[in-house]
C-alpha cells in the first residue's frame, strides 16, 4: 500500500514522500525497509533520524523534525498504529451464516448478519443483537439478553438471565454468570446459598480467555462500560467494576468489592471482599488490596501500601539482618540492656 | 407469599402479623417494604427497630425484642434465609430428558430422571446415578463412576476412571482428573511420568468454574465430603483435602499436600507440595503455606506466619526506613562502630 | 509379570531372582509384596534392607549393596520407574477413527491413524500430522498447522494460524492463541490493539488444563522445545520461553518477557513484562520477578531477591517489633534523640 493511501484511510497529515510502499506495520525493534512503525515518546524518537530504518512512521508532531523517512502526523500515534495493524492484518472473522450443527432454541431471537459456529448452543428465550459471532462450542444459557456486535470465542459461556451490552467480546472459555461462592454452616455441614442474581456487562466490555465473572447472590455483578479483563481473571459475586478499568491476568476480586473507573491492576493482584477502591487506582502486580483506597492512589505489596513507601521499605528488606547486627553491637558496646 | 405460609414451609416460629405479604428476600442494605431480610448478628439488630424497613425478618431469638416488623425466629437465620432465596428464586434447572444431539455410549448407565443437554458426551463404561443434570457440552470420559444428583455445567469434564459421590456439582469448565504435573530429566530432555491414578470426589463436593483437580500419579487425589472450591482453584496430584474445607478463587495446592477438615483459605493462597495442614486452619488471602501447620491455626503472609505476628510486623514494614535512620543516628552520636 | 521379563523390556541389568512376580509399581511409602519401587537417593536406600517390603526395586548401582529384594540396576531409576508405570498402566488413549459427529473442514489435512472424538472441530486450511488424538470438543481454528502425535484433550483450543510441532499435548481446556491483552486510550475510551501474531509451540511442549498462551500482537509468542506448563498457567503475548523450562500452576508471565532454558518456577510465580530471565533460574512459589535475572539464579519473594538473602530477612520479619523496642530502649537510656 502506498503511504499516501494509508494517510487518506487514517485521515492523517502526510509529511514526505507519499509514494513510498508500505508492506506491514512493525514494532520499533523490527524497523526495516517496507515497514511502518510508530513513535509516541521521546525515548524512541532518535530512531527516526537513522538511515536504513522503517519505510515510514506514525509520530506525534513534536518528534517529526529531522526524520529520515516520510511521516504520518498523529495526535495519538499508538492508537493510529493499532488501526494500521487492523488494516494490514484484519483479525479472523468467520463469514455470516448459521452452521447446521448449531443448536438454537426455537424462540431465541438472533439479529441480522449473525455467524454461528459448529455446535454452538443458544437457549430458550435468548435475545442476541445484530452481527453476532459465536465461534464453535459457545454456549448461551436460557434467557440471556445480548446486544449488537457480540463476539464469543470457542467454549465461552453466558449463564441464564445475564445481560450483555453492545460490542462485547468474550475470549475462549470465558464464563459469565457461574454461581458465586457462598455457603453457610448448618446441621454439621455446609448449605449452599442459592446464587440467583445475574451479571451485567455493559457496552465494550472484553473478557479474557478462561476468566470467570460470577453472578450475584441477589441483584447483579456489574462491569461497567469498557472494562477489560485479561485471561484467567476472577470477579466474585456482587462486585461492581467501574468503566474502562483494566485487570491483567490472574487478578482476583472477592465478593462485593467495588472498584472505580480507569483503574489498572497488574497480574495476580488480589482484592478483599467489600473493599472500596477509588478511580484511577494503579496496583502493581501481586499486590493485595483491602479496605478503602483513595482516587488516584498507586499501591503495591501485600498488605498494600502507597508505592512510594513500598519502594523504600522493600528495598531495605535485604538489609534487615544487618540492622539486627548493628543494634546488637550498640547494645553490647554501650551497655544498654537488650529490650526483647 | 403470606409470611404465615413461609413460616410453615420453613418450620419456623412466627411472631407478629402472619398476614403480611412478602415478595422477595433482600440483603439488609436493601431492606424495604415487601422484602424479607435476615439478622444474624448484634451489629445489624438495630435495623429491626426502624420504621419503614423490611416487611419481615428472620432473626435469632435474642434479637427479636422491639422489632417493628413481624419475625420468623430461627436458630440459624442465615441458613434459613438461604432456603428463602431458593423458595422465591429457584435456581435454573433444565427439564428431564435427553437432548437428541447428546452422545452417550451404548454401555453407559444413566439413572432415572436425567437431564442431558446438547452435545454432552458420556463415554464407554460410565455409570451415573439418578437425576443427573449435564448441561450442554459437559464431557464424561470412559469408565467414570458418578453418584446421584450430579450436576455438571457447560464444558465441565470428568476424566477417565474418576469416582464421584452423591450430590456433587461441577460449575462451568471445571476439570476433574487431568494429568498431574510430573516430569523427570533423562537423556538431555524431560520424560513424562504417566499419571494413571484417579480423582475421588466424595458426597456434596462442589467445584467452581474453570477449577482443576488433577488425577494422582498412582492412587487417588481425594476431596472428602463437602469440600467446596471457588472458581479457578487448582489441586495438584495426590492431594487429600479434608471434609467441608473451603478454598476461595485462585487457591493453588501443590502435589501430595494434605489439608485438614473445615479449613478456609482466602483467595490466591498457595500451599507447598507435601505440606501437612491441620483442621480448621484459616489462611488469609495470598498467604503461602508450607511444612506443618497445627489444628486451628490462623495464618497470613508468605512465608506464612501466625496472624498475630503477621499483623504486628507487616504494620511496621513502612517504618523500616525510619528505623535505619534511628540506628544510624545512635551510631553517629554515641560513637559506636557500624557493624555491617 | 516376571521381573526378568520387565528387565528385558526396560533393557536393565537384573540382580537377584528374576522369577519373582511383579504386579504393579508403587511409591516407596506403599512398598509391599508384589510391588516394584524405585530408589534414587541415599535417603530412601535403607528401605531396601528391610524384610517384607517390595517384590523388587529399580535402583542406582551405588545403593544396590545389601538389598533384601531383587533389583534392576538403572542409571536413572526415576525415569525407568516412569516407564514401568506406563507398562503396567498404559494411559487412556481412544482407538483410531473419526467420530461421525466431528466437524472437519473439507480442505483440512489429517495424517494417518487419527482419533477424532465427538464434536471435535477442525477448521478450514488446517494441517495435522500423523496419529493425532483429538478428544471430544477440541477445537482447531482455521489455518493452524500441527505436527505428528498431537494430543488435544476435551475443550482444548488452537486458534487461527498457530503453529505446533511434533509430540505436543494440550490438556483439557488449554487455549493456544487467544488475543493478547493490549489497549490504548483514545477519544475518551480504550481502543483494542489488534492481536494478529501467532503462537509457536515447538516439539514436545505440554500445556496444562485451562492454561492460556496468548498470540503475539505482531510476530509470535514462542515456547521452545520441551516446555511444560502445569494447569492454569498464563503466558502473555510476545513472550519467549526457553527449552525444557517448567512452570507450576497459576504462574503468570506478562507480555514480551523472555525466559531462558531449563528454568523451574513454583506455583503462582509472576514475571513482569519485558523481563529477561536467564537459563536454569529457579523461582520459588509466589515470587515476583522483574528486570534481568542471571543464569542459574535461585530467587524468592516479591520483589524477587536471591534465595540466600530472602531466607535470612524473611526469617527475621517476625522480630521487627522487637527491634523497634530495642532501638527505643537504646534511645531512652542513652539520651540519643529519636531520628524519625
Amino acid at each position: 500500500m502506498k503511504l499516501s493511501e494509508l494517510a487518506t484511510r487514517l485521515g492523517l497529515e502526510l509529511r514526505g514522500d507519499g509514494g513510498v510502499e508500505v508492506f506491514a506495520p512493525a514494532p520499533i525493534e523490527a524497523a526495516a525497509p517496507g515497514m511502518i512503525i510508530f513513535v509516541a515518546s521521546a525515548k524512541y524518537a532518535p530512531i527516526l533520524k537513522r538511515s536504513g530504518g522503517a519505510a515510514a512512521a506514525i509520530v506525534a508532531a513534536e518528534f517529526a523534525a529531522g526524520a529520515k523517512c516520510p511521516l504520518l502526523i498523529s495526535p495519538n500515534p499508538y492508537a493510529d498504529f493499532a488501526r494500521v495493524i487492523g488494516i494490514f492484518f484484519p483479525p479472523y472473522r468467520p463469514a455470516p451464516g448459521i452452521d447446521p450443527t448449531a443448536k438454537i432454541a426455537p424462540d431465541a431471537k438472533l439479529g441480522e448478519g449473525a455467524s454461528i459456529g459448529a455446535f454452538a448452543v443458544i437457549g430458550a428465550g435468548v435475545t442476541i443483537g445484530a452481527r453476532a459471532v459465536l465461534h464453535p462450542h459457545a454456549v448461551i444459557y436460557p434467557n440471556a439478553r445480548i446486544g449488537d456486535d457480540f463476539i464469543a470465542h470457542s467454549h465461552a459461556v453466558v449463564r441464564e438471565g445475564c445481560m450483555i451490552g453492545d460490542r462485547v467480546t468474550l475470549l475462549d472459555g470465558a464464563v459469565i454468570g457461574a454461581d458465586g461462592f457462598g455457603y453457610v454452616e448448618a446441621n454439621g455441614g455446609l448449605v449452599k446459598i442459592p446464587q440467583v442474581g445475574i451479571v451485567v456487562l455493559e457496552d465494550e466490555v472484553e473478557i479474557g480467555a478462561k476468566s470467570t465473572v460470577d453472578r450475584a447472590t441477589l441483584g447483579a455483578t456489574i462491569l461497567h462500560r469498557g472494562v477489560k479483563l485479561d485471561d484467567q481473571v476472577h470477579i466474585g459475586h456482587n462486585c461492581e467494576i467501574g468503566e474502562y478499568t483494566r485487570f491483567a491476568a490472574h487478578v482476583g476480586i472477592a465478593g462485593s468489592a467495588k472498584i472505580g473507573k480507569w483503574c489498572q491492576f497488574g497480574g495476580q493482584v488480589g482484592c478483599a471482599d467489600h473493599a472500596k477502591i477509588g478511580d484511577r487506582v494503579m496496583a502493581s502486580a501481586q499486590s493485595g488490596l483491602h479496605g478503602n483506597i483513595a482516587d488516584g492512589a498507586i499501591v503495591a505489596g501485600t498488605p498494600h501500601a502507597d508505592m512510594k513507601y513500598y519502594r523504600r521499605y522493600a528495598a531495605l528488606w535485604w538489609r534487615i539482618p544487618e540492622l539486627f547486627r548493628r543494634v546488637r553491637a550498640i547494645e553490647n558496646r554501650s551497655g544498654v540492656d537488650r529490650a526483647e
